[in-house]
């Protein structure tokens, strides 16, 4: 047991070991909750590794600096914060690290806090042997709490855009996949790489919940972000909320460009990285989330029985198992 | 001009340039400060990188936790820190990292945290090729803020403890120095050791300066850690506080066991990593401090003039410039 390495144990067991280190109530989201005499804040760190998630071939320093604010951002959007206050930077770089690097790195930085808000609040630069971004990026609570474990059996399950782009732009990105054999549109091929090199977080997305609410609330309604892929956010949910998510598959919004396939399904169902939300709410509160925004759609709801991802009228035979990517 | 690397511009140079990108308040103090509507908070990042400044042979990894949360909290007791709320951590590990290696670490977070208040508030893991813990730690400010640029001309500087213990601990635990043939105790040895493996923060100092102060004060005084060493901290009050710092040698608080010589002066002024407190103040409340402390000691003075630190009294002709030290 003492020569155990953490290639063994896996992401998810090295995540659930070092969270007994933690006070029991922090556990499920992403964002830890600072409380202070008045207000109450958000708290998260998200780390950027050269070669992990980055290298030079597939997408720019300037990208990078960018991408890096809003996968701290979703985190902070997905537990609902009303503002964002900034960020945080630690930063490691080899000493043969171009200036220029740099420069565009923090270039990035600056026109995701430009367009979201929140400015560069300080941080720590070392060398090393490999480029690491680590941001904490800090914000403040809206009373309506957004949480993993807050989803109630009854309510719908809702998503924001398309899943699945970010993960063709990766491919696309590594040539990992032929773009002519596959006869993709320019069209697919852009927004995918978009969607994997400068994504957009749902920055607007508490306001319109506030907006559909039928009074001031100060409760909790489930909600995380599809950092970690589709399948395995809905999955959180229903982990964290102790309930059964039930997704009816004919109802995943889809670009009219994506292609069908088996294939295309994985993309869309374990890609990651696509910042997309997923958002329970009960029905009369969710119909008029869909009223006020067409990018919203309902994909199914949540019902009592063990923590489950269940998807009905999947087209084909395929084990559905959870595929999702662990780093180690 | 295109291709200037890190190395070239150093390390001063880079956060130099990485400082444009930041509002022009947050510039002086390690520190950020976040308003809230009721009371300020302090946040603080510094990063422990394998190979810049550990490594397996050097230092245990329950000594390299307990050191990384006191790194983050010496900072911020240097801006006066009132109330630890606690840390996020990002930890980047290869593959083949043992477990226990990571059970070790996060018992020595704990070991510190519950030593000094605050708790492990959140996180995030990665695959890397080394390993490093990037940590943002988050306080309450004090209605006293200690600031590097609050020296006033007048006051008195003042240090707690001794200086240059941990550089010998690290040449120690490196096998740079020859502890027999320098003939040096075996508790001179065990505290500089502890020194650098397990160094203990100013965690009371807040207390002690409102104590010895006469009334209840919303003001600044002038202080900064010694973590980047014992001159480079007087350099930065000097610096950011726009007057010349004088510090009379003889004065120079050091252990009984210190060796003398040229060498070991450089240790005591360029070493680092000590984490001891300078501290600037008004002449009747140095007095009163070092009335309630005796760790408390006077060493020098500021005074108009440029930006600059003289000191007095030194016993030889060596130059004593700048040389801390630079990770790049």
């Amino acid at each position: 047991m003492h020569k155990e390495k953490i290639k063994d144990i896996g992401e998810k067991e090295l995540i659930r070991r070092i969270a007994k280190y933690m006070p029991c109530n922090q556990a499920s989201d992403d964002c830890a909750l600072i409380k202070t005499k008045k207000e109450d804040l958000l708290l998260n760190t998200d780390l950027m590794v050269e070669n992990t998630h980055f290298n030079h071939k597939i997408i720019s320093p300037r990208d990078i600096g960018w991408k890096a604010v809003v996968t701290n951002y979703s985190d902070l959007i997905s537990s609902g914060c009303v503002e964002f206050i900034g960020v945080n930077i630690g930063l490691v770089l080899a000493p043969e690290t171009e200036w220029q690097w740099v420069q565009e790195l923090y270039e990035g930085f600056s026109e995701a806090l430009n367009k979201f808000g929140g400015s560069i609040l300080g941080g720590d630069c070392s060398k090393g042997e490999n480029k690491i971004i680590s941001i904490t990026a800090i914000g403040l609570q809206s009373k309506l709490k957004l949480r993993r474990n807050a989803c109630k059996p009854g309510d719908i399950l809702l998503t924001t855009g398309f899943h699945g782009l970010s993960k063709l732009g990766l491919l696309i990105q590594t040539n990992k996949i032929n773009i002519e054999e596959m006869n993709l549109s320019e069209e697919l091929i852009d927004i995918s790489i978009n969607a994997f090199c400068r994504p957009t977080p749902k920055y607007n997305i508490l306001k319109i919940i506030l907006e559909s609410s039928e009074f001031f609330i100060n409760r909790e309604i489930g909600c995380t972000d599809s950092s970690d892929g589709f399948y395995q956010a809905i999955f959180d949910l229903s982990n964290e909320s102790k309930c059964k998510a039930v997704v009816d598959y004919p109802k995943l919004p889809k670009s009219y460009l994506w292609p069908k396939g088996d294939q295309w399904d994985k993309f869309y169902l374990y890609g990651g990285e696509d910042y997309e939300l997923l958002i329970s709410l009960p029905r009369d509160w969710a119909d008029r989330l869909m009223q006020i925004s067409n990018d919203i759609k309902e994909i199914g709801y949540f019902t009592t029985g063990n923590p489950n991802v269940e998807i009905k009228n999947y087209p084909n035979n395929s084990s559905l198992d959870n595929n999702s990517y662990s780093h180690f």
